[in-house]
C-alpha cells in the first residue's frame, strides 16, 4: 500500500465528529489531528488516539497534514478561516451560503494560488451533489426545467429562527417537500410551482412557562422570509418529547430535471437523498472529496475548485482501470 | 459568440437521428455532416441542410469536424470503428458491452494517443450516468451496497432473442424492475437479491401463421441467459397491436446506494431515469459529452477517457463563474 493521505480536521462540532468517523471508513486515509478554537483539554474526540490541538497553533503541524477539512460554520467561521487556511493547506469545506459563493470562491482562490494549494469549496450535498445534478440536468436536457425539493429534514436555520421567538424555550423545524408537487414534476408536466406549493414547514415547540401559545404560533407562522410564504404547522410538545423524538438530524431531498430531448420525447432525471444524519452524510462527502483535493494538489494544480471542476474518478481510491472494469 | 463546435455523426440509425436533433438544441454546436455506410442517396436526414456522405470518405472532411459522434452498434460497428476513427478524430461513443470495456478502452486509447485525439468511450446512461452514480455511491459511502435496476424499458437484445425463436414473426421484450425489491432497497435494509427477485421480463409476441403458441412460450421462458433465470410472461398480440402500442422505445432504471456513514446512520442515495425514448436520451448524453471531449482536446490532452475522467463543468456551455453563481 502507498502512503496514507494524512487528513486533519479544523472545527469539532457535528461535522467535525462526522468527518472523524468517516475518515476511519477509508483505509487509504489517516486522521493526524483535530484543531479547535476551544481549549483542547475540554475536547473529547471519538477516537482516543487523535491529538487535539489549538487551531491557532496549526501552522506548526503543516508537515503532518496533506488535506485539512474545514468543519466550521458558513456564517461566522469559513469567511475568515477559508482564505486564511487555504494559504497554508490544501483544504475542503462545505461553505453553503449560496448567495455568497462567488465572493467566497474569489477570496479562497487568491489565497490558495498564493500558497500553491488546492481549496475545494462548497462540498456536501447542497451545495455539492445536488449542484452536480442541476448541472448534468441542464447540460444533457437543455430544454427543460430543474426542480430542487428539500426534506423531509431538520433545518438548523429555521429551528434557530423559531427559538428566537419570545415564549419559546426550545424548538425544531422540519422542512417537508410536497408529495403532490413531486409527483407532478415526475410526471413530466413541468409545472410552475410557488414557494407554498413546494414545501411545508412543521415546527415542534417547547414553551416557556406562562407563555401565550396562540401568540407564539402567530409570531412563527407570520415571520417574514422564514415562514410567511409557507403553510406552517406549530405543534407544542414537552421537553421530554423534544429530547426523545426530535434529537436526530435527518434530511434529504430531490433534484429533478424534466425535459425533452431533440425529437420531443419527455425525459425525467431524478436524484434523491434520504439521510438519517445530515452532518454524517455531509462529512462523508467532504472526506471523499478530500482524496480528490489531495490528488489535484499532487498533480501540481493550485487555486479554488468546486465539485464542477473535479473528475469523479478522483474521488475513488481504486485505480482507473478497476473502475472501468467494475463500475462502468 | 465564439466559434461553434463542429460536430459530425458516424452512423445514422436511431442514435444518429437522436444526435442530429440533440445538436440542434445546443446553440454553441453545429452539425457539419452525417457519415454512413449506406448509399448517401438513400439516407434522408431530419434536417434538410445536412450533408450526407460515405463513411469511407470521412478522412477528406477532417477540417470540418471538431468532434465525431460514433452512433454505430457495440457488437459489430464500434470494435472496428472506434479505434480506426479515434486515430483521426476526437470521438465520443456509447460502447456498452460492459464485459469488453477494458479491451475496447485499450484499443481506442492507443489509437487516440497516436493521433493526438481524445476518445470518450461508453457515454450514455448505462454505461454512463449510472456508472457515475455507482462510483459516487461507493466513494462517499464505502460501507454499503449498490443496486442497479433497469426498466421499465424495451430491451433490444432480449427482443432480438425472442425474434430468433422459431414461430415468432415479431416481438418486443420489456424489462420490468420489481417494485417490491426497489422499496426494500430504499428502506435501507440492504437485501441480497437474486436475479429473479430484481426484474421481471414481459414479452409481446406476434406468431407466424400456424405456429404452436405453447411451444413458442416454452422456448422463450426456458431460454438460458436471457429468460430462464427470470419470471417471464409471454403475451400473444396482433401485428397491428405491436405497431400501435409497442413502437416506442421507453427505458430507464435506478441506481441506489444504501450505506451507513461513520457513526452508523443509514443513508440512501437514489438516481433514477424515466425515459420516453432511450435512443433520444442516450444521444442527448453523447452530445453534452461531445462538448467536454472538444475542450479536453483543446486543452492539449489525448487518449481514451470515460465519464469518470471528465470534470462535470466541461459538459456545460456556460462559464465556470456562472455555474458557481447559478447552480452551486
Amino acid at each position: 500500500m502507498t502512503e496514507k493521505i494524512r487528513i486533519a480536521i479544523a472545527g469539532y462540532g457535528n461535522l467535525g465528529r462526522g468527518a472523524e468517523v468517516a475518515i476511519a471508513q477509508h483505509p487509504d486515509m489517516t486522521l493526524t489531528g483535530v484543531y479547535t478554537r476551544r481549549d483542547p483539554e475540554n475536547v473529547q474526540t471519538l477516537g482516543a488516539a487523535v491529538p487535539v490541538r489549538r487551531l491557532d497553533d496549526i501552522a506548526r503541524y503543516k508537515q503532518d497534514i496533506d488535506v485539512l477539512i474545514l468543519c466550521g460554520g458558513s456564517k461566522n467561521d469559513l469567511p475568515e478561516q477559508g482564505p486564511a487556511l487555504a494559504a497554508a493547506f490544501t483544504t475542503v469545506d462545505s461553505y453553503d451560503t449560496h448567495a455568497r459563493i462567488p465572493e467566497y470562491f474569489d477570496a479562497v482562490d487568491a489565497a490558495a494560488r498564493a500558497g500553491g494549494n488546492i481549496a475545494l469549496i462548497s462540498v456536501g450535498w447542497d451545495p455539492g451533489l445536488f449542484s452536480l445534478n442541476r448541472l448534468f440536468g441542464e447540460a444533457i436536457l437543455p430544454q427543460g426545467d430543474t426542480y430542487t425539493f428539500w426534506g423531509k429534514g431538520l433545518s438548523q436555520g429555521h429551528s434557530d429562527a423559531v427559538r428566537r421567538v419570545p415564549g419559546v424555550r426550545a424548538a425544531v423545524q422540519y422542512t417537508v417537500p410536497s408529495a403532490e408537487a413531486i409527483e407532478q414534476v415526475r410526471s413530466g408536466v413541468r409545472p410552475q410551482l410557488t414557494t407554498r406549493q413546494k414545501h411545508k414547514r412543521e415546527c415542534f415547540v417547547v414553551l416557556e412557562e406562562g407563555a401565550d401559545a396562540d401568540k407564539v404560533r402567530h409570531d412563527i407562522v407570520t415571520m417574514p422570509d422564514y415562514f410567511a410564504d409557507y403553510d406552517t404547522t406549530v405543534t407544542f410538545i414537552s421537553e421530554e418529547t423534544l429530547r426523545s423524538e426530535h434529537s436526530a438530524m435527518p434530511h434529504g431531498g430531490f433534484v429533478i430535471r424534466s425535459g425533452e430531448s431533440g425529437a420531443g420525447d419527455n425525459q425525467v432525471i431524478e436524484y434523491s437523498l434520504t439521510l438519517n444524519s445530515n452532518p454524517g452524510f455531509t462529512s462523508s462527502v467532504l472526506v471523499a472529496y478530500a482524496r480528490a483535493a489531495h490528488r489535484l494538489k499532487q498533480a501540481g494544480e493550485s487555486g479554488a475548485r468546486t465539485v464542477f471542476d473535479v473528475a469523479p474518478g478522483l474521488l475513488s481510491p481504486r485505480p482507473a482501470a478497476d473502475l472501468r472494469r467494475d463500475l462502468l
